[in-house]
Parts: C-alpha cells; structure tokens; sequence
C-alpha cells in the first residue's frame, strides 16, 4: 500500500504520539520534557510546574451505568492522575466541556457537582474552562501541578530494581463486564464502583518520589505499561512478573469464569484501576515499607522482554495488549 | 415548565458558564480569578500563570473548505487569543485531540503541522497533549502564557474612556459566506484567507496591556463582546459606537448586498476575526497611537446601554446577537 493511502488506523495510537513528539523535536528546541505521563515544564520563571491534558467521549468513556456526577469525577481523576505518577502535587484543573442541547439542566447540574466534588478530594481548584455544543458530551480536562525537588519518570530504574503496584489490579476492568450482569456478592459490588469512580493515587505518588525509581499510572493495562516503562530506559532491562504475587483471590478467578473471561487477562490488559506502576531499589523498598502500602509484583532484570512466571510454574512472554486507539 | 424538565438548550452557553462559575465559588475558596478571557492563577509560587481552555469540534467550527493544516492553526490561534486579549506572553500549548480512524496518516500529518507552525508563529512550545478516537475531528487546546505586572482585564473602563478595535471586522464572517459562492475580486480572497487562518493579536494585547483600561478579543461578536464587557463592570456605564468608525469599504457593501447579507450584522453580530477590543482614555491613546495602529469605534458613557449611531444619524440599542452555544 502506498504511504499516501495509509490511515492512522494503520499505526496505532503509540505511533502516532511517536509522530508527534519527533515532528515537535524537529520544529522547536524542546523546552519540555514530554512523553511522560504528563510534560513538565521549565519555561520562563516557571520552574517545575506539570500539566497534563487528557479528552473523554461518552460513547467510549463513560458506560451508560455510569451517572453525570461520575462521569464529571472521573474526568478529573483521569488528568490528576498523570501528576500523581510524577509525583506532582495537583494544584488545578481547566475544564472544557462539549455536551448536547437536550442534556437536562439538572444533569448538566449534576456533571459540575461531580468536577467539583474531584477538585475538593482532591485539594485542588478548578482554574477554567470552555463550554461548547456537540452532538455527545466530551470532557477535555487539564491538570495543572508542580514538583519542588524530585520528579517520577517512566525511565529512571535498574537492573535488580523491584516492580511494584500501589493496589491490587482487575477490580475496574471486572466491573465494566458485571455493569449488565445480575450479580450479587461482594466483589461484584467493589469492582462496579471501582469501575464507575476510580480515584487517583496522589498521596501515593507523592511518598513514592521520594523512594521510588520510575513510575507510571496504569491506565492502559499492567502489560502495556510494563512495555512503556522498558521502552523509556535506554538500557536493554527487562521485567520478569509473578502471578502469584498479583493475589488474585479465587472469588475473582470464580466471577470471571462464569462470565466466560479469562481472569489473567482481565488483570493483566485492562486500565481504569488508576494504580500506579513504579520500581524502586530492594534498599529503599523497606524505607517504604514503613510509609506506603504495596504490592511487589516482579523484578527488573537483564533480558530484553516483558516475562511473567504463572503458577504452574511456566515463564512465558507477556505482550503488550494494553488498550490502544486505533487499532 | 418545571426546572427538572429544563434542558441546557433552555438557558444558553453564558448561563451555563455562570452556573459554573457560582458553583465554583460555593465550592472553592476561589484562588484564582475566571470569567474573564483566561485564567489568572497565583497559585503555590507561581505567580501570574495565565491559562485557558478552547475546545474545536470539526462539524461545528471547521468548514469543509479549511485545511487540516489550518484546522491546525486555528486550534492555537483561539487559545492564544484569549491570552492577548489579558496581555500576556503565551509560552506553551497543550494539544488534546480526537480523530476519526480512517483519517488519512498524511492528514494527520498535516494537522499536527499546523500545530506546529502556529506555536513556531506565536513563538511558543508545545508541551503536552493527548490523542484519541472519536467519530470527527476534536482538538482541545490550552494555552499557559504569563503576565509579569499589568494584567489586561475586561473590567477596567471608566466613563469617557474610547472604546477601540485592533483592526477591521467583517471579513472573516464575509469569508464564511462566500466559501460555496464563486466569487473573485479582492475583498473575497483576503475575506476567505481571514476565515480559514485568522491570526490572534499577541503583539498586540503585549502593548495594549500598558495602555488600556480594558481588552477581550472578538470570538463571539462585537455587539455580544461590548455587553461582556459592560457587564464585567460593576458600575452602571453604556457604550455608543458609530457606524462610521467602523470603516465598512463600499466594496464590502456591495459583496453583502450580493449575497443577500446585511453588511452591519456581518460586521457586528459575528466573531472569527480574532481581533481585539479595548478600551483607553483618551490621554493615553495619543501614546498608544505612536506604537500601535487601531480603530477608535466609540466610547464608554453613563448610560447603560450600548448603542450605535448610524450612518442616517440615528441612535439605535444595539442587542447582542453575537454567537452563542445552545440558544
């Protein structure tokens, strides 16, 4: 096919982002660091001030289980939670927003309240906005926030360094499958929530950037961002995961089973639990032992792939299926 | 009609944004001030960080006959004209966009150039952004800009003061109108070039900043941008703008009159030309006038309303008509 036919269904969302940070390179001296998982900025007499910007469309964002409040919650957990893989502290939040003519005030009501209840959990203002008409609702939020000393980047860790996540994963990714099955039972109801109002770890992310020696959030999925945190070092490292350390409970295996998915794979390529993946020396995990709780999932080590060791005993390579645009 | 059954259609975009902006208030100790073209935040040790938010949604605000690489362009050029309409120094921009799958790679590419050109024009760096998959084109946009002492406000005008524009107005709105007609002659093509790359008046906000009592830019619509102002100040003033200052060419006469368009409403009632408005007493304007072209329109009086005296020497109300979303 000629290069004049492709699509950028051809390439993929990675590529595309790819595409745009080389053509930006190109064009300007690079005054930012982007790339990460938000840009941080040192421009003029802003020093270390982090923003990230980051769109939701209903028809792909938000289940129609999910209500106007949560819908406007999550749009801002979703932006925050870029800088808490920085280990920024937010400070606000510029909203723009499309929705249709027939949205009810009251909902409309609703979509704010719900801006405005993540800005208060969160600490941090809302410092702007735009509204606009489309024919769906979409909410294109950015987070503003700064880092004093140290910054969490994606590239930092080491051969030897251990792979950790700040809470357990596949609870979000089960609920979006349960939202129109007749479930009962606990972790029915702890995964619908999760999936209809995930929260972001900002107090994780900043102890961890102070011990930690690279992070991302897990918003693509565990794999994918595994491929992510590998693909940012220049250093040919690896990581070798356990199932076993990922503690997925029998009841979890039970649901997932009888919805006809595959557990390992509901845990290990799904996102929207907003964990944070990060590494962190064996030194310092015991520094952080003592602030944090978390889980210890794996190790870097000196093979160039992503391996995960499952319980039978089998090392297999994981691929990166994490959820991408366009392909 | 009861409230639960009223749609946002009901109310029409300047509500809804005053709702936002009530809701904030009860919610937030405000630490910032918005309502006006963009955001002041002083916030942690940043100090006068101007930011805003713009969203642009192909069907709705990109003509078939615009370019991707104007598409571009005007995604940057509607951020930054709210940064010079408070004087400030734009320095970055955040690039949210969605795009449809099979949307040719070299169109992306084209887009993303656009970007990029218009941040090289307006000398700043693009530092962040996100991409996603909806049915048409969305490009959300933040600008962050800075303002080191005076800050450009809407609010600022006294009695007396003249009310000035940048440049003529019209021409982008003629340009939208003769997009499908087959029209030749100059007026038209400098009319379409003004409304597929219309250019904002950063230069030009940087001085008028030490200048003037008061500036926004003209989005949305003379008529509608003088209400905005006079509403941004508390005290009861007017304005009474002439026809004849506007400088309406008998040429643009003619092209309305052809195309069955009233000149005046093209002129008054429309937005697009990213030219901005302000006002200046009318001491300073002999000092403004060696270091800047601009049209004195009218001026800022104790009645309070806003008028325009035509060229038959009648004194009209002028309502605002500027374009609104949901009305």
């Amino acid at each position: 096919m000629e290069y004049s036919q492709l699509k950028v269904s051809d390439f993929g969302e990675k590529s595309l982002i790819k595409l745009i940070i080389d053509k930006t390179k190109k064009y300007q001296n690079i005054l930012v660091e982007i790339g990460d998982d938000a840009s941080i900025l040192n421009i003029h007499k802003y020093d270390n001030l982090i923003v990230s910007t980051d769109m939701l469309i209903q028809s792909r964002h938000f289940p129609k289980e999910m209500s106007y409040k949560e819908m406007g919650f999550k749009s801002v957990t979703v932006n925050v939670s870029d800088l808490a893989a920085m280990g920024s502290k937010p400070l606000g939040f510029l909203l723009s927003i499309a929705i249709f003519k027939d949205l009810l005030i009251e909902d409309f009501d609703q979509l704010i309240e719900g801006v405005l209840d993540a800005c208060d959990y969160y600490n941090i203002a809302l410092v702007g906005g735009d509204t606009n008409e489309a024919d769906e609702i979409i909410i294109s939020g950015t987070a503003i926030g700064t880092n004093d000393e140290k910054i969490l980047k994606k590239s930092g860790f080491k051969s030897g360094d251990l792979v950790c996540i700040t809470g357990k994963l596949g609870l979000a990714a089960l609920g979006f499958e349960l939202f129109d099955k007749n479930f009962s039972g606990q972790i029915s109801k702890i995964a619908i929530l999760k999936a209809l109002k995930p929260i972001a770890r900002i107090k994780e992310g900043l102890i961890l950037k102070d011990f930690a020696t690279s992070a991302t959030d897990i918003s693509d999925g565990l794999s994918s961002e595994l491929y992510e945190l590998l693909n940012s070092n220049k250093e040919k490292l690896g990581i070798l995961i356990y199932e076993e350390k990922l503690n997925i409970s029998e009841e979890y295996k039970k649901v997932s089973k009888s919805i006809n998915k595959d557990y390992l794979d509901l845990v290990l390529n799904f996102g929207e639990d907003f964990e944070l993946l990060f590494t962190v020396s064996k030194e310092n995990s015991l520094k952080l032992k003592e602030k944090l709780k978390f889980i210890v999932i794996g190790e870097v080590n000196n093979s160039p792939i992503v391996e995960i060791k499952k319980i039978n005993g089998k090392i297999e390579k994981l691929s990166s299926k994490g959820y991408e645009h366009f392909s």
